[in-house]
Formats: structure tokens, C-alpha cells, sequence
């Protein structure tokens, strides 16, 4: 909770308005989790003091709600990755947080509103955050922290490949690897609500079983390990068609395996590389089964189509089934933010029964 | 030449027409390469006495004047390519021949035009050949008969993969690899046409400078050996555009270094596989430089394009060009058929300053 002290200090740093200081209290006193040069995230990540800064025009001042921790931040952190933040800076891309303050000019957002950040590596490992009023997505209030929170990345990814890549129809099938994964489950639950049928390979595993009955349970059609997979007669017996769609986020020998029960003509869409190996494609699978071979990358997409007609559709579309409770958040775990290095170490490496989502809380 | 013995025998199994007996006078002995089981195109293949067989309706009787042997011929008939004939079978995919009599219900073709096969696996390896008109194309007689004989796979191949994979404009930059093939020569060729900027990788080999100066007169931008391909700077430097179109015939590593110097959106497009490797992605090719690869088959192209305005089209235009002596036939040598074998040995193995295309002619 703020003290005064700290309080005084914001107004002198901040000339926060009468208003602006009232919604802060009750709130966490504000902290940010910053690196100053690339390296492994748990070395070089601190938790320091923030400043509040008012929202100007078009702004909005939020309390970070619920911030997670995905692989892509571990990978900028560590400067693996293609986009490169100017250090030093907050981590964090994704987020869901409450309006405390709206700048001049904004007249469709309220404080008490939830809003989730849309615009990647906006820096969302933070108690308090003030963003352009474009960046954020006002939320219904209904929806689920998790949900909200962790909407802009696995969900639109997995909306995107299942409408974009080729044109599934109901009854068709997608196969994928990783299927546990966060963004996996959103494929399986998505795919159930538009009829599509999903096999879906894990790795194996001691509590295979439990995987298999939880992603059963989001909708999955098959679920079967990668061995399983090599000499299963799903596809040769009829119970469900050869695949349209393969999609990917290991790469290497996985990848592979999935143009196994391809279509002539399907699409093996590259979202992740886990495995850190290339994808090894023999010359057969694109010249005589014309496989299409290509990536997809969400933050592209959004940069793309930015509060365009497809991206509201789209957002409208999850959050709805969202709400419905159709499309659950993924498997999660909530940390409070002074316990951060317990998200970071463990969010490659988590073995866990599916791909468990860290989720940052800063204000208590 | 027909002797009177073999000629009365042909007349009591075919009952020629008096025309058709009057015109094959001055041909030689009808021949044909069969085989009637799978294995080492040496062991297995045969020459054999043929009979002809008179065109019935709208079918046409050709004397073949020119037989390529391709490596997917090779490939056929050791069984190793998707397309698998019923055996015996008459060898070979391309070639050109001389009208000798036509069907009733065959209007636009007379005795004395040239017509090449366009209909693969049609079994061009004898010295006469009965089709169905609308399997050949009547092309004028001023074409070169290497040119006409040739024109079915890798003009049509270099063509459709110019056209059809990205929207290539003037200026722009392909860049293939195995540049010194039958395909890559006219790769090249049709991108000088086109004003297309070709950056051309060849193995290393004794005779390299040799190799350079041949692909550089047909119209080569640039020529590179595979070690200097991966330390050039003329795209650094600007001396071209990156490519926004990689073309492999070779697969494995030599696939995977055409991904170097690409656009972000490039295309690469796989139409062989020398290397028998598959061809190895690295995941951030697809998701962060927004690769596109696919395979391109030119059999899959005829069968869903014949005689359409497209096909027509590249056909004009390739043998306008042709004729005009800006398109010239591979580099091939004439093989008599009495001596295939020599063909058939040294058509995937031929080391040469480039890939030659050894042609079968079976009437002296």
C-alpha cells in the first residue's frame, strides 16, 4: 500500500491530479521489473520502484491487473530475439490491467475499465503502466483475468492459423505437435467450436494419460504421443480425414513427422521452434505432395491489421466464446511479483502436465 | 531403311494404308526402348522391333526425329518416381516427331509438320509413335529440333516457375542453385528476356571459370561457386536486390544456403532433389524472414493447365523465342539408338562442363 511518503514523492516526480492520487490509493506501491543488458533473465532482471506517469492526450494510465510471463519474453530478455527493446527496459508484452486515469481525448474508455494491452513488448511487467488509448482493447469486465489477460498472444495465434493458412471447413482436420502447449489447447478448444477435428501429439510422458484426458476434455479429437503417432491408423481407417493443416512449434524431426498424413496440397504452418532444429522437409513432400511450407508470427499479423474490421472481428469473436466459457485460459499459475524469478526460471523449462502459464501480479 | 520382308510383315499386322506404306518408305526399321521390369535403366531396357500402328481417329502417326532422356526418365523406370507405368512399357516423356499420317477427324495437322509430345509418359523412345492429336503441339519446322524435342519439361519448368510463384518485376533478383542444368539454363535465359537479374550457384569443379563463361553468355547476372556464394557482398554492395525468388533443384544444404540472401516474403520453390536430402528450413527463415517454400512439378502443371490460354501462352511465347534464337536448347549430344545405353549411363552422373541432355534419335 502507498505510503504517504512514497506518495509525496510520486506528486513532486509526477504532479499527479487530485483525482489520479485517489484511485492510487489502495494500490501496490509501484514497482517495475527492468534489465539493463541482455543475458539470462533471472540475473539480469530487478524489481525497482516506478514512477507514475499521468496520462497526456490519447493516454491511459492503468494498474497492471495480471502480467504473464511467456516464452517470447524469457527469449527478448535474453536477446534471442528479433526485436530488440533500447536498454534499459521493462519486460513483459502482455497484460490485462484496470483504468485508473484517462488522458485529454479519451472518451471511450472509463476508469474502472479493464483493458488489455494489444501492442507487443509494451513493457507490462509493472504495477502501473500509461499507454496510448490505441494500444489497449477495452475488455468486458466479465471476462476472466487469465483470459484477458493472456488474449493478445495464444489465442489470436491460434484463431489466426485455424482461419488464415488454408480454408478449413467443418469436419476437416488439423494436425499439430506441442499440443499442451498454451497455444496448442486454444487450437484444440477453437477448432472444437468450429467443428474441426484436431490430432494432437505430445511428447511422452509419465502422466501421459492425465495429458491426454485434459486435452480430451478441451475438445482435442485424438491425442496421441509421438510415437503413437508414426503408426496410427486414424487416418488409413477413416475416422478422420488426412490433414489440411499441420502446425508447428517444435521444429526439427517434429516437424517432420507431422507431413506424415498430410493432404496433397495442405500447408504446414511454422509458429515455434522449440526444438531449436531446423524443419526438415523431404523434396518429395513439396514436389509430389505439394506441401506448402511457411511461418506465422501474431505480432506481424497485429502490426498489420491493427484495429482493423478482421482484427475486431476476431477479438470480438474470442472474447464472446470466452465469456461463454468455450474457450478457457490456459493452464496457469499466479506469482506474485516478488517471486518473479520463480516465472522466469521455470517457463522454458516447465515439465509440467501441460504448458503452464506464469502469470505476474503486482498489485495485491 | 524398310526391307520388302519386314515391310509385307508390318502390312499383314497393322494393314497400312497405301499413304501411311508409301511414307514410312525411306524411315528406318521401326524400334522402340521397352522394359518389363523396374531396375538400372541398362540391365532392363531393350531395343525391339515395333510395329506401327495405323492413327485411328483423331489420332496422329508420328516418325520421331528426337528423343530426350531426362532424368525422370531414369527415375521411371528404376521405379523410383511417383508416376509408375504398366509394365512393358515403351520408355521415355519428350520428344518431337514428324506427321507421317493422320487420322480421320485430325484437320489441323498434315503429313510433314512437326509435332512435339506433350503429354507425358507417352513413351517417346521409339522411331514411331501413334497419339492422340491433342497430346501434341505443331510447331513450325524452322524450330530446332533439340529446341522442339526439349520444350515439353525444362523450358515450360524455368517458365511457370518465373511466372507463377512470386510477381517478379524487371530488376528484380532470382537467385537457383544447380545453374548449369538443362532447367537453369533456360532459367537463366528466360530471366535475361525478362530483365531479370539471375544470381547462379554451381558446384566447384575443375573447369569452373569455363562453366561461368558459358551460363554468363546465355544471360547469367552473376555466377558463383557455393563457397563464394556464402561470402559474396554484391547484394551487401547493392550490385543486385536481394532475391525474392530461390529456386532448388538440389535440396539439403544447398537449399538451405539459397535462404541467405532472400527478401522478407521471398519464395523458395523446390523442383529437384540431386542431393537426395531434404531440404533443412531454420525456423527463423519461416517465422521472422517470412519464407515461403513449396515444391513445383511441371507434369502437375501440364495435366491441370492442357491447352488452356496459359498453356498456350508460355508455348507461343517459348518458341517465339526459340525461333528467334533468344532461347537456345541445352547443351546435349545426339546418341543413335543403337547405342542408349551410353544415354542412359551418363544422364544422372554426367559431370561435364554442364548438364548435358543426351538425345535419342531412332531414324537415320
Amino acid at each position: 500500500m502507498f505510503s504517504s511518503v512514497a506518495q509525496s514523492r510520486l506528486l513532486v516526480k509526477n504532479i499527479l491530479s487530485t483525482q489520479t492520487q485517489k484511485l492510487l490509493m489502495g494500490t501496490s506501491f509501484p514497482s517495475k521489473l527492468v534489465y539493463s543488458e541482455h543475458g539470462v533473465p533471472s540475473d539480469v532482471l530487478r524489481k525497482e520502484n516506478d514512477n507514475i506517469r499521468e496520462p497526456k492526450e490519447n493516454q491511459v494510465l492503468l494498474k497492471m491487473l495480471a502480467s504473464p510471463v511467456n516464452p517470447i519474453d524469457i527469449n527478448v530478455i535474453e536477446g534471442k530475439y528479433i526485436f530488440k527493446p533500447q536498454l534499459p527496459t521493462v519486460a513483459g508484452s502482455e497484460g490485462v490491467g484496470e483504468v485508473i486515469s484517462v488522458g485529454p481525448g479519451v472518451s471511450d474508455l472509463k476508469v474502472g475499465d479493464h483493458a488489455v494491452i494489444m501492442t507487443m513488448y509494451s513493457g507490462t511487467w509493472r504495477s502501473h503502466l500509461t499507454v496510448p488509448r490505441n494500444s489497449v482493447l477495452k475488455v468486458p469486465s466479465e471476462l476472466g483475468l487469465v483470459e484477458a489477460a493472456t488474449l493478445a498472444i495464444n489465442p489470436c495465434t491460434a484463431y489466426r492459423m485455424l482461419k488464415d493458412c488454408v480454408n478449413l471447413k467443418s469436419g476437416d482436420t488439423v494436425v499439430q505437435n506441442g499440443s499442451n502447449s498454451a497455444c496448442g489447447q486454444n487450437i484444440i478448444q477453437l477448432a472444437r467450436v468450429w467443428g474441426i477435428n484436431t490430432v494432437n501429439i505430445i511428447r511422452t510422458r509419465p502422466n501421459v494419460e492425465e495429458v491426454k484426458d485434459f486435452l480430451t476434455s478441451l475438445g482435442a479429437t485424438h491425442v496421441l504421443t509421438e510415437e503413437e503417432f508414426k503408426s496410427t491408423d486414424i487416418f488409413k481407417s477413416g475416422e478422420v480425414a488426412a490433414a489440411k493443416l499441420a502446425l508447428d512449434c517444435v521444429g526439427g524431426q517434429s516437424a517432420a513427422a507431422l507431413l506424415r498424413n498430410l493432404q496433397i496440397g495442405s500447408t504446414l504452418v511454422v509458429y515455434g521452434g522449440m526444438s531449436k532444429q531446423p524443419v526438415s522437409i523431404p523434396v518429395s513432400a513439396l514436389i509430389f505432395k505439394d506441401i506448402h511450407v511457411c511461418g506465422f508470427r501474431i505480432a506481424k499479423w497485429m502490426e498489420e491489421n491493427n484495429r482493423n474490421e478482421h482484427w475486431q472481428k476476431m477479438l470480438d469473436e474470442l472474447i464472446s466464446l470466452m465469456v461463454n466459457k468455450e474457450l478457457k485460459g490456459s493452464v496457469h499459475k499466479i506469482i506474485d511479483s516478488d517471486n518473479y524469478k520463480e516465472a522466469l526460471n521455470n517457463t522454458i523449462t516447465e515439465k509440467g502436465m501441460v504448458g503452464k502459464k506464469f502469470i505476474l501480479s503486482f498489485n495485491k
